[in-house]
């Protein structure tokens, strides 16, 4: 069945291009077809076979059947439930594999599309139906493809996280920060399914399915959103020291499994409590796995873009990729970095402005300092800003040679916060 | 290529088990044959095959011809550089996939390892051999095919991370906390690899590979330990709000790649700061995907024989299987929660004993309750332990009904800590 799949998308052959048919060309389907041209290269060599987009259909432009005719893949950005059920039906009758973004699509009509890919072995793809970029449903089809999962959790909606990380920063009410999340495109013009939870049901009827092997549709799925979320329980929570999330949870029990999604306070601590702003996070949980979270950005046209690219280049490779290096890249010896400097030292007068100008004078800027007496001695604790490696290096050893050190200086390398 | 990879996984065709053969019976080895038996029906329903361990080879039993010769598969878990080596050199030799979990192997000849298994068109995975059971190697090379990452670094020893936050936790000196990592399983009882950077070098030698698809062995992977991290670099550490991490860089500049391993203090608010204890957590930034972070456990039997196991049904399924819901779970109603419950009430003598009782009269234990007067009213916070919602409900319902509440009774689920 596998192997039909991938040699409908090798359509001609090895080295032809593979004809990509695009339903949809808004946000995310302009940004996809931006990211095909500037991949080219790297697609082809991932693949080994260049990707061309075939035929284009918008609401204006281009007839489907002349679209599906002259594609091997079929890229469903389009949204909408009916017409596109309607386009992907096809698309997989005619043999072709489909890649789609459409997770109402998948949590509506799931059953059906499934069904219908299996009787044509096709593959059908959605890694950027769920958890934009995040690789969630790769991960709990293909890496954890034989694990019986307890529970997969997680926040699935950005907009929603946006707007409460927000509220719980700045203490505005809700209806001041949606607008605010309007006006930096994390929130749509009509916010309703992503603020009543119906966004993060339908992403929840998907991942319980394929988690569960268990047939979960939208309608299934009790939903809570977080409209009436209250800037003072936010205040509250501070001061009991929680923050709030709206979590979707699939979770397994002896009898059965719930899918919900509702708004809900979290431990600091806790794997989720971190993820702030427009971002997304997956947590899967199974005896031989323990526990795997994954987060990254939650939507945007360009990481949905490159989501459905992930998906495209799977279907056309049809198996996983022998690696072969490519490039020949350089491998480099020096980089910049920010330290941490520890310096035992006699505790006498000058030493702290004779360390900070032997610094300075390799172009070395001193970020914190803690300077602390002990008898005679004294420990000099700083951090440097970002500099050459070589640079920093050069420098200690120079510091090294001061009289009034009382040990070797030692350093550790710091990450600096903007990283 | 691919697929004749997968015909040759594939063997004598579907429905007909798919034999392993096992080389290595140590505590993954054992971990991974126990493994295959208690998921038979899981594995069997994944890749439409049944999967049986056909022959093990390990120093006191077994040959490895006789292994080779029956198996579809090799599974390679005995681990070292030199008759590992060899043995996965023939298999691929003779059209047999390999999985394998040893990482100084793939570090040290992954460029000839590679290049057998392209030549002889069958897969070689290796996704135990970096971060355990997170499944980066999949990531990169699957989901992020055609990405040109600029970094991808994280933690990929759980020895150390463990032997970090124990003394950062503690105070204690390396030494002491080296003997309790020991004691409870995270070390070895020759711990150098670990400690001095090698094996997270090895790690990062084929993360950088296949991140920019550049030939990267070991020995060109500059690596520092974390024998030398003194109790008061963690205590000045801590004055200076950083953690301190043993990582991995690898890194892409306009003229090169490094790749590198060190010890360095984070920031808080850096995604990797949170991660304690045996964990591994990667994470890999380009532009069209901002940043993406996994994490998990890092090592343990069981979890490196589940990473082994999500190859092997790779391996089989040769596709991306085409999902089928097989189980048909009930949807259950009625779940247990922890609930933050939000009261405005008159600010008079009893209204906490009255909320009180009829709390601990449905069965409803509180847990922390925080109680402000505003003029004549005040509001009643509390967060009270795990219970069934539908009680939990019905309490908040009768709680409605009291004479004293100056608005409808606000409630939010509590993820509780243990979680």
């Amino acid at each position: 069945m596998s192997s039909e799949g991938s040699a409908t998308a090798a359509g001609a052959g090895r080295g032809e291009p593979v004809r990509v048919g695009l339903l949809g060309h808004g946000t995310v389907g302009s940004a996809f077809a931006k990211l095909i041209e500037d991949r080219a290269p790297a697609i082809a060599s991932a693949t080994g076979r260049p990707v061309e987009v075939s035929g284009v259909l918008t609401t204006s432009r281009g007839k489907f059947e002349e679209v599906l005719a002259g594609a091997d893949v079929i890229v469903e950005l389009m949204g909408g439930t009916d017409t596109a059920r309607e386009y992907v039906l096809a698309a997989l009758a005619a043999g072709k594999p489909v890649v789609t973004a459409n997770k109402q699509l998948l949590a509506q009509h799931g059953a059906e599309l499934f069904e219908a890919a299996g009787k044509a072995g096709v593959q059908l793809r959605f890694e950027a139906a769920v958890a934009g970029v995040v690789p969630v449903i790769r991960v709990v089809q293909e890496s954890f493809g034989a694990v019986e999962f307890n529970k997969v959790f997680g926040i699935v909606n950005g907009t929603t996280n946006f707007i409460l990380s927000e509220m719980a920063s700045t203490g505005a009410p809700y209806e001041e920060v949606l607008a605010r999340a309007q006006e930096l495109g994390y929130a749509e013009a009509d916010p309703t399914d992503d603020v009543n939870g119906a966004d993060a049901a339908a992403k929840m009827a998907i991942l319980a399915r394929l988690a569960f092997h268990t047939p979960v549709d939208f309608d299934q799925v009790k939903f809570e959103g977080i409209e009436s979320v209250q800037p003072d329980d936010l205040a509250y929570a501070k001061e009991l020291g929680l923050s709030l999330k709206l979590l979707g949870v699939a979770e397994r029990f002896e009898d059965g499994i719930t899918v919900r999604v509702f708004p809900c306070f979290l431990y600091p601590g806790h794997p989720l409590s971190p993820i702030e702003g427009p971002f997304n996070a997956v947590m899967v949980q199974a005896p031989e796995i323990t526990e795997v979270t994954m987060s990254g950005p939650g939507a945007g046209g360009i990481e949905t873009a490159s989501a459905v690219l992930g998906d495209l280049v799977s279907v056309i490779s049809g198996d996983a990729p022998v690696h072969q290096a490519k490039n020949d890249l350089p491998i480099l010896s020096d980089v910049e970095s920010s330290f941490y400097l520890h310096l035992e030292v006699a505790d006498e007068p000058g030493v702290l402005a004779q360390v900070a100008k032997m610094l300075s004078d390799s172009g070395i800027s001193v970020k914190s300092v803690v300077q602390k007496g002990m008898g005679n001695d004294a420990r000099l604790v700083m951090v440097v800003h970002r500099c050459s490696e070589t640079l920093f290096m050069d420098a200690v050893a120079q510091i090294a040679e001061l009289g009034s050190l009382r040990s070797s200086p030692r350093f550790i390398r710091v990450i600096e916060e903007e990283f």
